[in-house]
């Protein structure tokens, strides 16, 4: 079954599908200017530090990564010994998105601990906490979570501050992958260093490509001693950029007067207005009202498969035909209205040939 | 000392501080319309994969990296066992400046033969291969060189060649870190296929971004049965870019209507200009004709610290005095003019003051 | 609280805690005669290899190792690329008690399965196979269970086939953790052709030191293509004895005359009489008749710890008063006994004070 | 050409092709009481742990370990972080004969330095100091030396405390492989605290199993700190015996009543007496006088494989001719003079037939 309207440009695959922000764009082609010291020697990455350090309010070490995995593995690489061990949910991006790369760079073992809404409870890391000094057992040493989570989900700042006392009182660190940072912080109406510094997070995966990068993420080191080793852990990890200077560039326009919040503002609506949308087509149920750009719907069986043909993206649980569609900072009203009228007619005709 | 004039705008301190050219810059942006699906999921992907087989005349598996360390950790990853060995030059970059990544991802050995012109020789790979089949003994089963070298030398097609056969008579296969690969194919003037599959190299990592490329390496498996699982070592790596088409829409620039060739041969060119004019300022001493866009030259020894501070790039060997000056496809006449002028001063100055 | 009776001579805390049977300490002795040539050149090596290509019926590569976990690794690291991944009990030695060496050692992750009983069912395998051919997941590729397992449970030989009939159903590999594998033997009343043979299972760590040896594991390669580089890897793991003719001569002796099935059965005999005894004192419940040579038995909460002092063991679950009796083939019968005396008294105690 | 006389007994391949010294065979014959903890849990643990720290006079922390290869991956892995490197000589047993287990356990480099006669020199630790803090190189952190060397030879004290000192002086921690320690202590006259207490090392590979032992090594943390998760890498790299009262009743043997001395001062001086008798062969020349346990001689090429076939051993240098002979505790004099005998009919014939 093919609906009567073409697809929409935007694609609800992923924030990944999206491109570059004009914005962004523009710091890339002004970073065009002459030669650079490679490696970071350069103006642009000394403001856009300073940038994020301004936004954190606090002698944070801050480096540069090419991607979202890369960003992780360095991260928890200054955090971790072998034998130590991550905790984190079990359908966390570094546990299960990763194809491993965590546990080959560091060697450690990461505890998956079951979490249905993607969020990860103070009692849960509590109940990992066992067969500590023993020689046997590998010792958990950080707590990674994902926010907002890859569920679409949000710790608040209260839960996040929950989790770190837990963490830091049984002696952990606090990693958070924050691919989707700002789409949580939008949504919470927070700013950066509310959101991390006062909440205590110790090393922050700070996404850039899902916000309307072309590349590039940031690791922010918000205990200094723990990237002591950094810029180490990073060139072995095979993720520092050369041409450091259009990483850092897309930063500082992204971070200047608040790009970053408002991109992630938009896809957080675009997702509210694709939920709403959906949630009333018959046939269709909203998995729970989207906290930040992601949506999850349960569709009905039949309707599955036309759907991803006529307008790509993954269905996240096979058996309870589950999809997800993600917003993203170009995503445009008339993308998701258009989805919306597809959805719309796809699942009335499986409905009825059901 | 300072000279009267001012320093260039160009820096001879590496082809990594180049910008990017304007025809990449503009495939960047072209790409840059609406969606497209993320991890190579896109046309981009797919035609400047087909732009590389159709310069290579065969059917090699093409992969694309974020970075340098990278691709050459994903093409090693891909040929290697841990136990296993990679025979390469004493200088290599794999060897001294990866930080020790290929040895942490692979978990292999490298063996670093003494080169002093950069070039590995067919016998020194064979004094290697001893204790095979002896478990107390890592097994060489990798040659990897590097074209043009770390020297800034060159292999003839010849001397490739001779060494691809020894190596695969010995059950070896070759490794060809092509970060300047571009460089050598201008100064040989040959084509990739010639390059790297008359000669019979197995992998090759391509290089992008010391040729005009914001960032972007790739993987050439000329045998694709190699490339069996390179997905997955990429991945691991850390190298997968998740907006691939900025990669793809890169190469596909680089590889049209001969840009790659082009800019490395201005870049050789300069180099000659450059080497030709400090070889006539006395009391300098150009090391070798440069092959490629690598120039090293001797100074008197009070002249090394003024050059440095004037216009910025490395010293090659302390004790010696020897600088090393890159020249990139952005580097203009005038550059290695203005350059020049100022290095006759100093040195001037110098050979004066001692 | 402190029993009348003194503490048994054996302990109950694990079969490691036993001493080394008779028959291979005069083994030892003997093979200490004159020189022997190192690493596995030697003739002990060669008759124990032979003594266990016999009992399998098969052509086997057997290869010795220091210790289980040493064993494991080994087994594990010939089966594996550390992109894949293993599917074993959450429970499982490799997963809980090995401090992470699969992981550091091979790079890839373990998919921990909950399996209350210590087993792994075929469907739980099924469950696990998605996310095929993605490089973004581990793909799972080994299927790890332990017989006897970790919670003193059996696999059927029906089971243990079954579940590697879905395994090789599904492209996957079989790896079984044998440290107990004698004691599963005799409880089946099977040899070591039906257990490992004849149900499938592609590599097996066969104990030797929970039953009567000093030290000294073996490692079986029922599928000889895996072995290809099983030397390499062994030395790589650190697990070559260099006088290995003292591993050999002890494994000589423990499969002479079925010496190896005897031992298991008598531990074995001795965990049923002290499950039995155990069961009939009031306030202490046996979880599950024992079905090779481990008991657990909830105790009345005030009970364990003085049990604990007065006679060394580990709590299994702290929650639930959990705590394991292991049986060795040095354990007598009156060991037994008095331990049964001195429970008896305790519990007695715990259950009038509270 | 086969010698009129029979072949020693004892081989001169290894000192690993020994047997056990009958005082180590009775301890562990002793040991073999009853049950005792698992793990180290046990009084021979203590015990020969406290004879360790008697002999040191100092706090060392002791670690026992099945092997030489795991020793010294346990001892690196205590001291280094992945982008660190080890300075050692090229010969050295972890460079070379270890089949890369120390680069795939750390992850870290070996920086292999030409040393023609095995001892590595201050001024060649100093000439690796370079690229320090620069993220693009691995970072030397240790300094490994063997004690007697590969080569058969020695440091002096001084030497040892020279090298001790520029390394410190630097930053570095200095380790020792002393699988042949206690021939070292022997042909310098001096005790364990004088050798690496005084001299100042910080992490020693205490070898016992050439020395008299079955199986075991002790890994002695001189610098306390530095074992702080000693246990942890233990029982990752899988040294952690089960049975632990056996590797520490051998050593407990071995240091009481200065055995392990009188071991190694017999092995020097079967050395000696068959250096002494080889030189007196027309054809063969000692290479060097041997000052340890091992002699290495160049013979007349037509000799090699004869005497290989006659009485086993390796070709330690293929182009020159030279082979090497070990000699164990448990080397007698008339197997010294029976291998001199054949030595001299199969020189002789060789240089005749030739």
């Amino acid at each position: 079954m093919r609906p009567t309207v073409p697809p929409p440009d935007a694609s609800f695959a992923s924030d990944n599908a999206s491109g570059v922000h004009p914005v962004v764009m523009d710091a890339l082609a002004a970073a065009n200017r002459g030669h650079a010291l490679a490696y970071g020697m350069d103006d642009w990455t000394a403001r856009a530090t300073a940038a994020f350090t301004d936004l954190l309010g606090t002698d944070a070490e801050v480096v540069f990564a090419f991607g979202g995995t890369g960003a992780n593995v360095v991260g928890l690489g200054c955090m971790l010994q072998p034998w130590q061990a991550v905790i984190c949910p079990d359908g966390a991006h570094i546990a299960v998105d990763e194809c491993g790369a965590p546990e080959r760079f560091t060697g450690c073992k990461l505890i998956d601990v079951p979490c249905p809404d993607g969020k990860l409870r103070p009692e849960q890391v509590v109940a990992q906490l066992h067969g500590l000094h023993d020689e046997h057992h590998v010792q958990p040493h950080v707590v990674s979570v994902t926010q907002s989570t890859e569920l679409g989900t949000l710790y608040t700042l209260d839960e996040l501050a929950a989790l770190v006392e837990v963490a830091h009182g049984h002696g952990l660190l606090v990693h958070l992958d924050g691919a989707r940072l700002a789409n949580a912080a939008a949504a919470l109406g927070c700013g950066l260093r509310e959101m991390v510094v006062d909440t205590g997070v110790d090393v922050v995966s700070f996404g850039g490509t899902k916000n309307g990068m072309m590349y590039g993420e940031a690791v922010l080191f918000l205990r200094p001693d723990l990237a002591r080793h950094a810029r180490f852990v990073r060139k072995q990890a095979a993720q520092l950029p050369s041409k450091m200077r259009f990483v850092a560039a897309q930063f500082e326009a992204l971070l200047r007067d608040g790009l970053w919040l408002d991109n992630a503002a938009h896809a957080n609506a675009m997702a509210a207005r694709l939920a709403e949308g959906a949630a009333a087509v018959p046939g269709v149920e909203v998995v729970a009202p989207p906290e930040a750009n992601a949506v999850f719907a349960a569709l009905p069986p039949a309707a599955v498969e036309p759907l991803l043909e006529w307008s790509r993206h993954w269905v996240w649980d096979h058996e309870r035909h589950v999809v997800r569609w993600m917003c993203s900072f170009d995503t445009r009203p008339e993308d998701v209205d258009r989805f919306l009228a597809g959805l719309r007619e796809i699942v009335a005709a499986a409905v009825e040939g059901s």
